[in-house]
């Protein structure tokens, strides 16, 4: 008989305190009790890998990474033990494991590594003796035996991985919210609880799907086809199933909306229209470790051409300054910049086979008189940049016009 | 060129705060300048091993040993990485170990696992990188690479069994208090610091040492015969030296004088004399896990006869049951206890050449009319029972008596 294999993933905020592994204890046993192997990820405690960074830093304004990930992966291995301790006191099985002992190998790049291969001989044996496994989250070893972290938000990484070496049948990830919405609901009252999204629409949710899923693990369970649920530890209400596919909702055409506030605009004007000038640009922002998100470049019909892009507010006064020097270089005209921009995108695939979304789209925000500074679209989603006081209205529009509203 | 190579442990108290840590690198560092090669091994950062094992026991008061373990190894692992953080924030190259990474494995006594072998490997490697080496004390891994930890104390005995396996010239053991004392300096303000004292007289003053170091380290330095240097992380003053032969010292006939104020006597009265009582009595104490210390039987005229013995005071109730349990049954008479009684002793190795030791210590305490009510020998100490009323009296006297506080 073929067993059915679940793994779960419980963040931070599910272990805060002793009351709440205890609660994470019971609803794990429920787990066991109906599916037959249980394989849970675990998080550090609450503020644990906070606090155990704070540490480093007031001894150290550079710590070493490998002594780093040396110290930050003791917070899950804290929570491993006392979540088995947890379901041991309620008369069942458990056994806890670090990522070195369930064989999780990454490479050598401390603080953020990848994992590479994942040996569950171990976790399978523990199944076989019918023990519910407790995995720390996050960590890894080197093929040297050190200690690894997979990054902020890597113990979902740490359950997808294990989800696909263990073929489980659908990976569980445990948080503070109970799904993905439509929109952001502090904004929009009216946003609902997405119940099934695509991998790919997930990703370009990212900056929703942020605050409940790291973007790595997504595009990880999208390669595997690992069906991932996203729920609240809090309730017991099904969250937001991200597949592969999603033929049922597939004549819907919007699936959600995002806003992104946390970005600035670069503007280089005057640029010279040659090959490679853009590439010379980039090459030089990239060089100093900052992310470009969004570029645009209009056609140019003079030898003269804009080129936009946004950056990280907090990566604005660096890049700025890289901007500037290459700029000279180049010969360019002047180099401006808006901190008081936001992100609007509408993200579904169903725009693929719905033509005229973008049209839509531009008319509702010119209906509301808001200014569009950049456009790019992808597949499967369509980005504004407007002025930031017009995000809220941008998106509660937005959300009203695409019918987001209505129950799915 | 031979290398010196020193091994140095360093106690919660000594790691206790981010001032300490830095101030122990610093002085780990100077001691990597004087000497080619060190090695430290580190205890958890001051209160963290009471509060993670409080955690513990807020979720269950019947934890799972392995994972109390796989819990409790944390604070070792935390504090060796951020000592490790801070040297190199001083510019020297440090690198921290985990137990299971330097390959100190242990049997499955989880708890109080016994070291079964070191693979030093890792650390010689490290050495001849001339980096420092941090280990974490107190915990190895079975060979099936479960997390084992010592048993409290268990950081001496990590240093003692890495000097033992990197043949180190000195094992240091760091701690806030400078070395052992005549006696105990709060009862006794005349109380002299020790230069040097055996590992017999060591493990004899295991009420002293106890505060400073581990009995169970003790052994092992004895068996490979492994130099430990009991000194403060707090001064740079010479501690005590802790060595085999004590040549230099040998016509000192006490070494030290020990009060132990935390057990209780027992005492059956009317034993039948008669072979395998003593055996049946103590059999049963055993099997409820009661550790008895010392035990006095008189010779017996007639044919019954009282044994006494003395078990920790924090025992005495289950103690006192079993053995009213086994005297009804051994048929012997009332079954009286204790509770205000000190064990006062005088230690030390120059007693098996100096008669007459036995009787001064007698008399001492006859002319201050204290009453001995039990009386026990080993080779190099005699230990008196008396009411612990007399016992600060006792000490004082004793220590004037055999002249311990001269300087040595």
């Amino acid at each position: 008989m073929e067993q059915y294999i679940l793994v779960q993933k419980y963040g931070g905020s599910s272990v805060a305190n002793i009351d709440r592994i205890k609660s994470v204890a019971k609803r794990i046993i429920e787990s066991k009790t109906k599916h037959n192997q249980v394989v849970v990820v675990v998080s550090a405690l609450g503020d644990t890998t906070d606090e155990l960074e704070q540490m480093a830093f007031q001894i150290s304004s550079k710590p070493p990474e490998r002594e780093m990930d040396m110290l930050m992966s003791t917070g899950e291995q804290i929570s491993c033990a006392l979540l088995a301790i947890a379901i041991e006191a309620e008369g069942y099985e458990a056994i806890s494991f670090t990522g070195a002992q369930v064989g999780i190998k990454t490479d050598k790049t401390y603080t953020k590594a990848r994992i590479q291969t994942i040996d569950a001989k171990r976790i399978r044996h523990a199944l076989t003796e019918d023990k519910i496994v407790i995995v720390a989250g996050y960590q890894g070893v080197t093929h040297n035996n050190d200690i690894t972290t997979l990054g902020r938000g890597g113990s979902d990484l740490t359950a997808v991985a294990l989800a696909k070496a263990l073929k489980a049948n659908v990976c569980e990830i445990y948080t503070d919210v109970d799904g993905i919405y439509t929109t952001d609901p502090r904004i929009v009252k009216e946003a609902k609880k997405i119940k099934t999204i695509t991998f790919d629409e997930m990703l370009e949710m990212a900056s929703l799907g942020a605050q409940v899923m790291q973007a790595r693990s997504i595009e990880v369970a999208k390669r595997f086809n690992i069906p991932i649920h996203v729920r609240s530890s809090f309730s017991k209400e099904e969250g937001t199933m991200i597949v592969k596919e999603n033929e049922k909702l597939e004549d819907i055409d919007v699936r959600g909306i995002t806003c992104n506030k946390s970005e600035a605009k670069i503007t280089v004007c005057a640029v010279p229209d040659q090959p490679g000038v853009a590439a010379r640009i980039f090459n030089e922002v990239s060089k100093i470790g900052v992310n470009v998100d969004l570029i645009v470049q209009n056609v140019s019909h003079t030898r003269h051409t804009d080129i936009s892009f946004t950056v990280p507010r907090t990566d604005l006064n660096k890049a700025l300054e890289a901007t500037k020097k290459i700029a000279e270089k180049i010969k360019a005209g002047e180099v401006v910049h808006d901190k008081n921009i936001a992100r609007v995108s509408i993200v579904g695939s169903g725009m693929r086979s719905h033509p005229g979304i973008a049209a839509r789209m531009f008319q509702t925000l010119a209906d509301n008189k808001i200014n569009i500074e950049m456009i790019s679209t992808s597949e499967i989603s369509i980005s504004c940049i407007i002025h930031q006081d017009s995000s809220d209205l941008a998106v509660k529009t937005l959300h009203k016009k695409f019918k987001l509203g209505r129950t799915i």
